[in-house]
């Protein structure tokens, strides 16, 4: 049985949802893949920072934080620097980083994931900044420190994708893409087709929390393109920004273009795709109509699509249905199992 | 750089499509993975078997049977006797089974499975049969004799579907599944709604080479049920042979049905599923009328289509969109890249 000690990097959604499922699988983590996983240090942006190098009471610190109260109010060492200093003192051997996105630089994940591997941790992302910004970088910095370098949610959620290359897919040259990654403005539209205004949308995605904090990010096409980015860089080896993504949003899309598709058996959605023309890359994310024999058009509510095109296989689409925190968190324990799978 | 010889038992469209993947991915399987695979020997229905231990050259064993002409010509020892015979004297490392399916028993395939590894060698199959029927027999004399058992291509041709859950999906459990996993009779149910009649579009299939020799074993379900049995005996742990699939094929389904679940907006698919009810293994293949909603409404012609439902993935769906036998070839070169990589 191996001891493997976890510092959390945000305490969020997804953070909390990490700590459920660490409680969940732990008698299956222990018997099937022989680790043991210990919560070492919970870093959160309200709720203060804690650190136990005996390992923190996760029930207890969920407790805490559903009732508002902060965490050094447990049995733990609390701890009152910034993020790097955390992981400086942290005694830890994965940090777990789950802050929010900046889809203009990638920071302060970028830095934190940074450090974090110059302090000889592991680092697994649900952070698509990083990935974008930092990919080059910080997998040839974990390479050099001989320690992994994780994301597979920061896509798609939990659903495995960058893994499916790890894996499954070698021997296997990705030729482009198309799907649709932002589930939010799926949702938008749905609901808009509904008769709602994107006004209503909006409020209504913000309500059941699926809108992000600035509802542009997923309106005008941005989160789609960080994705869009994320997936270029990392399964096409061509290393692209948001920026240099072609991009248009939604906020062209009025009820009566959405009613016009529907008359013809047709909808509107905000579709991603990447491929090679030409010796000239395409990346672009912009509404399109599709039909009813396009996998895309069954894609509802908060659901995620991706098709790719390899050289071997003419099409492999991935398809998450009903993604929750829970999905994320699977998706950043997939990617430790598959790290300490590597380690043994 | 390591040499791994093959021996080829099958050498129709899947493994000759297998061969010319060898000869395409060779310098990227010696760059990217270190290994050489030569075939020492080439077992096939029609056209003699031969062995050189020194390897065969492909391009003019491809260029043979193309001609009609047998493998004996080829600078080779030719063979004479029995596949089991083979495998005893050809000088292997990995053996590559491509022989038709038995819905019945998966004979003479396991068999030859059987004696392959009892001989030493890995055994990669396309063939679902003895995955039905020994595949907890054969993983433990793999085990047994520590080498590998792989069988990617058995369902949904070279989709990655069991290597999702050997790799990606760890620390997942797999509660159900549902999905169009025999393509045949979904394109022969989209052919009846372009107006034909059952035999007409079997007729068509036949001419395409889709259907498979015997039409009943498609039309009557008996391949989808091999399949939902494949797929609950490896990834639920819940041995199953197709007669235990509770089984109504697409003989009942009519122009007229169709015709009317057109006008309804539906489309009928032969669906497949298995689960786990109040403690109930339940499994069947029936046709199901499914809306514009349902995934299944646009997977059309030969693609499938399969939706898993895991503890910590409400919903995770593989589409495979436009298989030939190249794609099944690359499922077996993605089996050979596993095994090796786990011997490295």
């Amino acid at each position: 049985m191996r001891e493997i000690r976890l510092a959390l990097v945000g305490f969020g959604n997804v953070g909390q949802a990490f700590a459920r499922l660490l409680i969940e699988k732990q008698l299956e983590l222990e018997t099937e893949y022989g680790i043991t996983p210990v919560v070492t240090g919970i870093m959160t942006g309200r709720h203060a920072s804690c650190i136990n190098p005996a390992g923190i009471n996760l029930e207890q610190a969920l407790s805490n934080i559903s009732q508002g109260r902060p965490l050094t109010e447990l049995d733990t060492f609390s701890f009152s620097g910034d993020t790097l200093e955390f992981i400086q003192s942290c005694p830890a051997d994965v940090m777990f980083e789950t802050t929010p996105v900046n889809p203009i630089s990638g920071q302060p994940a970028l830095s934190h994931l940074r450090h974090a591997l110059e302090h000889g941790m592991h680092v697994i992302t649900a952070n698509k900044g990083p990935v974008v910004y930092g990919y080059r970088e910080l997998k040839e910095l974990a390479a050099r420190q001989r320690l992994g370098f994780r994301f597979e949610s920061a896509v798609m959620d939990g659903a495995p994708i960058f893994s499916l290359f790890r894996h499954p897919l070698r021997g296997a040259r990705l030729l482009g893409f198309s799907g649709i990654l932002n589930s939010c403005t799926n949702l938008l539209l749905e609901r808009m087709g509904q008769g709602e205004s994107l006004e209503e949308a909006i409020a209504y995605g913000a309500s059941i929390g699926i809108t992000e904090t600035d509802p542009s990010n997923d309106v005008d096409g941005w989160d789609a393109s960080i994705k869009v980015a994320a997936l270029a860089t990392v399964l096409m080896d061509h290393p692209l920004t948001p920026v240099e993504v072609d991009r248009e949003g939604i906020r062209g899309i009025t009820r009566e273009m959405i009613a016009e598709a529907e008359a013809a058996g047709e909808r509107w959605k905000l579709v991603c795709k990447a491929y090679w023309q030409d010796g000239d890359f395409v990346a672009r994310v912009r509404p399109e109509r599709v039909g009813p024999e396009s996998p895309l058009y069954s894609v509802g509510g908060t659901s995620s699509f991706v098709n790719f095109e390899l050289d071997v296989l003419p099409g492999l689409g991935v398809l998450e249905s009903n993604p929750s925190p829970k999905t994320t968190a699977y998706g950043m324990l997939a990617d430790l199992i598959d790290l300490e799978g590597e380690q043994a």
